[in-house]
């Protein structure tokens, strides 16, 4: 990142393509360092180890139903008509801690998930037997709580099996040292249960970043307070916020600051304690109360810039909305912040299009992107665009048609038409105007 | 929901279909009554009250550029080569209080987003001007702090513009009395923004549901802890808490609890007071120490179920895996609960089917489903299903190609592979066989 000290008043001559902006940021932001979380707290985090298997799953050969436990010579041709009769010996329970051997003549009560006794060969379905009554076959035994006399006594088998029935084989899910989930595996419900299942509690992932949000402009008032003349509400510090914990991450709203360079500074500065990133909005274009932009270009030099590797350098893009645009990373940390523009939709889209996979790529996500899609664009006239910008325009996608409608209109503060889009409209840089019926690519939101 | 108090031994006759179950589910959870929360408390939650605008937005005629105002007749003809050259009587930034009245002759410095000052019909871009520098067209102000004469002096203007030009009209984004948003609408970011724009601080929601997550089995072992002979690692309890999570509930992992009936039943007792739902895992089948149906089916008798309208039934369904579940409502205020089959896959499935529509009917989403795809069978051989029972096989979808591949086998305690599929592959009821490159349904899992 070049200094920027100077650019205030001047501008720089070079105008930023969007793909170079966001290559610069996706080329200067770090994957965050790795922490050991419980299980439940890394829900949506990047692996960054491979897993190995430290014990077979199952752990032991067990039954996977409820029945009897068994050696298979003994129920030999046994039907409904000439039930094979053995001597139940007793339980085996899930978690039980001692198991009876099973004899010749003998059966043994087991229960789905308990280890298969010595001495059985194989498990007889409780719906293939009498279920110790002496009656009919049955669909279930009684609880042992109410009937205890269930575990003793004879039980009438009406089928054979052969060995190995109903039981789930040692190591037949996983084997002690196979790779359980490869380092970059991101961690969802079913993962989170495997590593549960091989006894893993803990578990080293790239931890969520912690990003502050941040708006700027005295104009700024809180939503539910009173506006007085010239005073709006400050949304951008609430939508970006929901937007940071919709992109993953644990996200801090500051709110409003005012615009006055010292209260910015030191507000930032009081806030990296806690931040991976820092977003702020506003204040970054060409007038003379464009705090942000003061207030980073300044506050180190040119010079403290270069010998310490950080500074926010001020940029204007070839976008739209979005022209204005920072970035560079600030205090001791080298801690990356973007500055982006202070009209809601504005920064609304600069924060899907830079911040989004910024956020991804401090989590050491594979896809740093959101999804994209070809549509029809379905409208009544022609968009136009200004020549040499990407414009992103809000849309509503409709997925079954395979189509894209315009929502509102260009203007960057027309934050209604923004809450009622599901898509942006891409018009690339050499696109003056897009007519009905052509094929765009679409962002796809949420 | 009938009684189950006689069901244990033998059984019910009724097997009942998914699509039984489901219904029963879904026509029995209601969705949680509202609540106002502060707007970033209600991301992702349904907005329950049509949302109508206070106030115009913008509530007043203000600059979309950084700029100068000015009378329009005053830089009728304007050019580089002939400027108009205006005394510039001040700033107008955003939230400043005071605005000076712009007179002939006049131009006040106005910052974007600032207010149109009285007096001035247009805003001229600060590029289409010297800046008051007296040289050439400039590229932006010099900051204010370091240069507040910049408020002062003559400005000269290269080009006309006309009245209302670069201004943004009160209201011209949302006007007193429109509907902001609709009952019925899922805050993200931009609907977040778009109240916080509106001065909404607070914003009436349906809760998101605390689900309180459960697994039974006296063979658990937390993870992370030693493994004794005959026990198993809990994992149902994790990936349910996560998956509900997922879904967009609070979860609370109680973990896991031994089999005894009077433990369960007291627990869950306890847990009730912070549960909008409650979901326990094994201990519904048909062996001796099932204790979730123990538990629940005894606790409160036949009679009692009838008399307050809660009560839990155990049922059969046509499902693989997930062939018994239990469902119905607990505790004085009839929280729902779904007691799911213990074998991990199982409850996976289970979970995915049934709670969590559960858990977004609670919500009050309107969509409660998982997205489904068809996809061309990717397999060596053919699958084998059942007959009469749907069966949901895991899979891996390929959206690009369209198809899906299984993996893993049919077996329920396969939950290595659970953790390597983005799909079910679901098999009809009707269906006993599925050959490669048939067409099938798939719900595609996160």
């Amino acid at each position: 990142m070049s200094s920027s000290a100077t650019t205030e008043v001047t501008g720089q001559d070079h105008v930023w393509s969007v793909s170079e902006h966001l290559d610069d940021i996706l080329g200067s932001v770090r994957p965050l360092e790795p922490i050991e979380l419980q299980l439940l707290d890394a829900q949506g985090c990047v692996l960054v180890e491979d897993v190995t298997v430290p014990v077979s799953l199952p752990p032991f050969d067990n039954s996977s139903m409820d029945g009897y436990a068994v050696r298979v010579a003994d129920i030999a041709g046994a039907s409904e008509e000439f039930p094979a009769v053995l001597t139940v010996i007793g339980d085996v329970a899930a978690g039980q801690g001692e198991q009876p051997e099973v004899g010749a003549g003998q059966a043994a009560r087991i229960m789905t998930g308990a280890p298969l006794p010595p001495g059985a060969e194989a498990v007889v379905p409780v719906e293939w037997t009498d279920g110790g009554l002496g009656e009919g076959p049955v669909s279930g035994m009684r609880a042992h709580s109410a009937a205890p006399e269930g575990a003793s006594g004879e039980v009438r088998v009406h089928r054979p099996v052969e060995a190995r029935a109903h039981v789930r084989a040692r190591g037949s899910d996983v084997r002690a040292g196979d790779r359980a989930l490869a380092a970059g595996t991101v961690l969802g419900a079913p993962q989170i249960g495997l590593l549960a299942a091989i006894g893993r509690g803990t578990v080293k992932v790239r931890p969520r970043p912690r990003v502050v949000v941040m708006s700027t402009g005295s104009e700024l008032v809180q939503p539910g307070e009173e506006l007085a003349e010239g005073q709006i509400f400050d949304s951008n510090s609430f939508a970006l916020t929901a937007a940071a914990r919709e992109a993953g991450a644990i996200a801090y709203r500051v709110g409003a600051v005012a615009d006055d360079a010292e209260t910015l500074r030191s507000t930032i500065e009081d806030q990296l304690i806690r931040a991976d990133l820092v977003v702020t909005t506003g204040g970054v274009s060409v007038g003379a109360y464009d705090v942000v932009k003061e207030a980073l270009s300044s506050g180190g030099s040119a010079e403290d810039g270069v010998e310490d590797g950080s500074g926010i350098e001020f940029r204007k893009l070839a976008m739209q909305p979005g022209k204005p645009q920072g970035f560079g990373s600030i205090g001791p940390d080298h801690t990356p912040l973007l500055a982006l523009p202070g009209n809601p939709v504005s920064s609304y889209v600069s924060f899907e299009i830079f911040v989004r996979p910024a956020v991804r790529a401090l989590m050491g996500l594979p896809d740093v992107h959101r999804p994209t899609a070809r549509a029809e664009l379905a409208a009544d006239k022609a968009l136009t665009s200004p020549a040499g910008k990407r414009q992103f325009l809000r849309g509503q996608y409709d997925a079954e048609a395979g189509t894209v409608r315009p929502v509102g209109g260009a203007g960057s503060h027309l934050v209604a038409a923004l809450a009622h889009a599901n898509a942006l409209i891409v018009v690339p840089e050499d696109t003056a105007s897009v007519e009905p019926g052509a094929d765009v690519e679409v962002v796809l939101l949420g």
